[in-house]
């Protein structure tokens, strides 16, 4: 597998979260010779907040997940994720396999079972083999580590190239507080709430009410304004653990909250980065809409254009495809109103291009790796951006021959 | 150009219609060697409906069509179309080129200007040199004759690589009524109106009123589900033309409207035939939702999902996506009710994979050309078709080199 030419040049350095620990490992649900699962647990009093596909097909992890939540905090928790197969669209087997590895992680780690989390990603629709994880949680329980954050990140990749991880510190009451984070994704990808599965870390102290709040309203300016391909997976999550073990009360806290908005974004735009076949990674930035959220939709519209997304890849700054896109978005537009830009380059303004425009200046923008496109309506004060990468030969290879 | 492996076998034999007569010329808007410029006149009393994009940056064309029509029937009417340039998002110099060719027009045909109608096609934001289309239309309307409908249909091709042609006689109250039809499409195409440009000619005898409630019922049966690659352009129009030369009155003729239907829907399957790198037509059938419009809703969802339209292109039944497909739709759906065929092959249903299901079977349709996917969502009545292609490595390189 090709990293992606997008990807960071190093997985980062990732602080150790007092009050969290991490096993990983192989166990051949359907890749060989890698890791492919990984076990998380959490201090007693763990705060656990969570978003979830909305999809009305997901799996039997999410809807476990999904009663789960909002539960008592008081005891210790676990997290277990496998990758190769998303146990999906398994009827009441689905059920069955997250019961039966519900039960083993509870017997090993001797945390109750309604504080146990699971998850998993990949093929749809073939029963989960969980035999292959449960003979071998007990091992993982045993090499539990506070260090194994990095292990973990691989073990839950799937068509991803590279594993994507995420920092913050941040300093409150003269204290250090930490975040971290992994995740995975690169297909599939489109903004209806989580839309991969994401873990974050932290030793802050918050109540879960107040956890589960911040985490809704950030991943509606992070997670939920980044598409690849416009399609919502079925299994995907995002879960946000404070252990509260630096025992510095964030619940209000401006700077707790801009940290883990960092985090958030970084880990959003890293999935970009790896969408599948992505080479230019792409900011949509739209001002001027009658709302915020016709600004999202002209945004996505524009990110989620075929025609768009392979003029990208083509490196052809085809404007006209943009006005297009913002055509169809179904909010509030006017041609003789709108400009568009790539990069620091006025496009077009008055309903056409602009007299200073070159093709030349336009072309130049497109061949960077970073592309921003830049859209003012110029009708009301909505503003949104939204981040996706091009469309290439490289997203068909990819997924015109995934399962077989 | 490759033709389509969808294309039909040649272009068929189209009825000339009474009242109706062609010319088509070369004029260099864009394309060079070939013809790009028609010209239809349409006797005195013909009546036009007319629907077009609702896309809110549509071209200065198709805000002129929208005026005229529902005007007076009386006098004699002009259709010209041009491709290589779209005229759209140019501005106010989009409204005066308009205006020249229509006065041109006129001069040459006689025709009043209010009954001249006009549409452009190809690339969006360049000025449109209609001076190359004014220059010729003299010639034009000198050789126009009632035999030149397969040179219109191939006059009005952008990067469409067969013309599309359709045609119907209908026997009523013993009198013979012929309709026909031609249309451009390959790209761009996604429902919302008219999603291309299609021009169908009749000899019915009917009033402006009823035809145009005619058309917009039929273009949501048939136009309005398809789609390409769910992009809506800026220009595209779809015009009937009566001229009432049978002297067959049709209208609330059950017959007629049968006939036509199947015109534009021969004609729409040919556009998505036609549709920018495929290799497989697909129809996607959904049934059991809980209304008409939530069937059309997952149809669209299934046919529009970058994940499932590549499974098809590598002839992989990965049902997984449909699955997914269902689920992000918005649509209600139940996974423990809904069930999914390839063809005659039962994949999935009770929320898991059909225990008669074999992959062979499965992979077996897929091979076929003409790919069938149904959907029963075990829900209500609801029902609703779609039709659309696969996304293959054809469609990028096309566009991500299409205007360069």
């Amino acid at each position: 597998m090709t990293i992606s030419p997008l990807a960071p040049d190093s997985f980062p350095q990732l602080p150790e979260i007092e009050g969290v620990r991490f096993a990983s490992g192989a166990t051949g649900v359907k890749y060989q010779d890698r890791k492919d699962v990984m076990l998380a647990e959490l201090a007693a009093g763990t705060a656990i907040a969570g978003v979830f596909t909305r999809s009305s097909t997901r799996s039997a992890p999410v809807l476990d997940c999904q009663a789960k939540l909002g539960g008592s905090s008081v005891d210790r928790a676990a997290i277990l994720v496998n990758s190769g197969n998303s146990n999906a669209f398994t009827g009441s087997a689905g059920e069955k396999s997250v019961d039966a590895i519900c039960n083993t992680v509870a017997e090993s780690t001797e945390v109750p079972k309604a504080r146990i989390f699971t998850a998993s990603t990949g093929v749809i629709g073939e029963r989960l083999p969980h035999e292959k994880i449960t003979e071998n949680v007990a091992g993982l329980a045993a090499s539990l580590s506070s260090s194994g954050i990095e292990d973990a990140a691989n073990a839950i990749m799937t068509t991803d190239t590279f594993a994507k991880g995420s920092s913050a510190e941040v300093l409150i009451d003269g204290k250090t507080v930490k975040i971290a984070g992994i995740a995975k994704g690169s297909g599939m990808i489109a903004p209806d709430m989580a839309t991969m599965l994401v873990y974050i870390f932290t030793d802050a102290k918050i109540e879960q009410p107040a956890l589960q709040a911040l985490l809704g309203a950030l991943t509606d300016q992070t997670f939920n304004c980044i598409t690849v391909d416009s399609d919502t997976s079925t299994s995907d999550s995002l879960m946000v653990a404070a252990t509260g073990a630096s025992g510095v009360d964030v619940t209000d806290s401006a700077g707790f909250t801009q940290a883990l908005h960092g985090v958030m974004l970084d880990l959003a735009h890293q999935v970009v980065r790896d969408g599948e076949g992505a080479t230019k990674f792409v900011e949509v930035k739209v001002t001027g809409a009658a709302s915020d959220a016709e600004a999202r939709q002209v945004g996505l519209s524009i990110a989620n254009s075929p025609l768009v997304k392979t003029a990208i890849a083509g490196e052809d700054p085809n404007w006209g495809r943009v006005v297009m896109a913002i055509g169809k978005s179904g909010a509030q537009a006017d041609r003789d109103l709108l400009s568009i830009k790539f990069g620091d380059v006025l496009v077009a303004e008055n309903g056409w291009v602009s007299p200073g425009y070159s093709e030349e200046a336009g072309a130049e923008h497109m061949k960077q790796q970073d592309i921003l496109i830049s859209v003012d309506l110029g009708i009301g004060g909505g503003i949104g951006t939204v981040w996706t990468c091009d469309l290439t030969h490289g997203y068909i290879t990819i997924n015109a021959d995934y399962r077989s």
